[in-house]
């Protein structure tokens, strides 16, 4: 353990971890933090991600072999008290575990090398937990980015990088892109662009999702904007079938981007 | 406006109201709370199911029709404060509108009159969110019935409430069955049953799903317990593409269920 346990919420190094729970000074400092050992797990596995990492005595024992490895990495480890703990994170039960991490999202081009098959557009997406959710599943579908436009929530945000479950850390994520310059990018690369919507004139099954394929995402409550519709290749609906008048965004956004998963592979 | 506005907390109409917060008076009262214009709405489309209306000055005005519409069905008006309304609801920013409606839930053996094709039923689910989101998947995607077996969250929270956004008064749903009466109910109408569940050995394309379908599903941490997965014909996985772990439970439920949905419509 790096020096004694931090008992002070007012010392230089939890006020300097505890201001990252505010986008700007993410920005600012060009870190965030990454809370329980899901999370702490998946930032470890990438190389000069995790800068520090905070832990309570109790969760040094139950996830030593975390701490290790964080040592091993050459990651300074500080022994935090309950009271530091629940300063820093914000969950209602904080886990005792607590990472400080370099931003990992990446320029678009870089995310698009390779031949990219499959990705997750979020435009105008306002909430974290939603937002989480959409790139866990885009992950899980085996999707080869996430793109957060300029309107988009923070995938930084705390309850972004829970909701994603490790996932910010598993495939490139693009952030702070305008709608229009990264659809055009993305068509470039021969990319189909899908506006998932609604309103859409097709429906999931109707339209052929065996090419690369981007999926449009947009705010829960009114959906996409007419520009952002008229920028898309075609705009897809799930279809409903029983009385729900839509689909919660994250559920809907498994729903397609499982589709295109589906249709990319099954013959 | 059945008589002046409510503005004291602790008058009698607003303590019963306040009590279904809690399951056990939802249980002893045989009723519950539904928050917000589309609650409201879905509530006031079946017959005898909302009791009275809590309503704010400003809420009256922006949902007119509503609150006609329930005049017009003899349903009480209460007119309320703010502060009556802010002890009422749960949410952050309350809507201003709030029903106070029966039990809507009904037996098994009513959910599954007519020839039930698709049924969801959740067994361990404790997240109210979840749950909810479930629901309204489930109401999306056509199916017939919604179970909540014995050890799962109740329906009637008002998170799952909320999340279910109206399909709660959708379609039939079943509560507090025990799991190994209500499959065996369900397999006896000829419905194959399936737990989904991450150690599955089929993925979800490698099993047939045209025909009359049950869908379990677990606990978000620790999935399905062996003995409901001996249960179920046969223990189905969403294929994982990428680096995930795992999906959250009502992204993965949703996938599950409008594939079912697709392979019963599209030939």
């Amino acid at each position: 353990m790096a020096g004694s346990e931090l008992t002070n919420v007012k010392s230089p190094r939890v006020k300097a971890a505890r201001r990252l729970a505010k986008r700007a000074f993410r920005e600012q400092d060009r870190r965030f933090l990454a809370e329980g050992p899901q999370a702490v797990r998946e930032a470890l596995k990438l190389d000069g991600v995790t800068l520090e990492l905070f832990v309570t005595a109790e969760a040094e024992l139950r996830h030593a072999e975390l701490i290790t490895q964080a040592r091993l990495q050459g990651v300074p480890v500080h022994r935090a008290s309950g009271e530091v703990m629940s300063e820093l994170t914000q969950t209602v039960t904080p886990q005792g575990l607590l990472a400080v991490c370099r931003l990992v999202h990446v320029p678009l081009e870089e995310a698009l090398t390779g031949e990219p098959k499959l990705v997750a557009l979020l435009a105008h997406v306002r909430d974290p937990g939603n937002a989480g959710t959409v790139m866990r599943a885009a992950d899980a579908a085996g999707a080869d980015a996430v793109v957060f436009t300029d309107a988009s929530v923070d995938p930084y945000n705390g309850k972004c990088v829970r909701a994603s479950a490790g996932s910010l850390f598993h495939l490139p994520v693009v952030i702070g892109a305008p709608v229009a310059a990264a659809v055009r990018q993305l068509k470039e690369r021969g990319m189909r662009v899908l506006a998932a919507d609604g309103a859409g004139k097709h429906t999931l099954d109707d339209v052929d999702l065996s090419g690369p394929t981007v999926w449009i995402f947009g705010n829960e409550a009114w959906g996409l904007p007419e520009e952002i519709r008229a920028e898309a290749d075609d705009v897809v609906r799930v279809p409903i079938y029983g009385q729900a008048e839509s689909l919660n965004l994250a559920t809907a956004a498994a729903v397609c981007l499982y589709s295109s998963a589906r249709s990319q592979r099954v013959p």
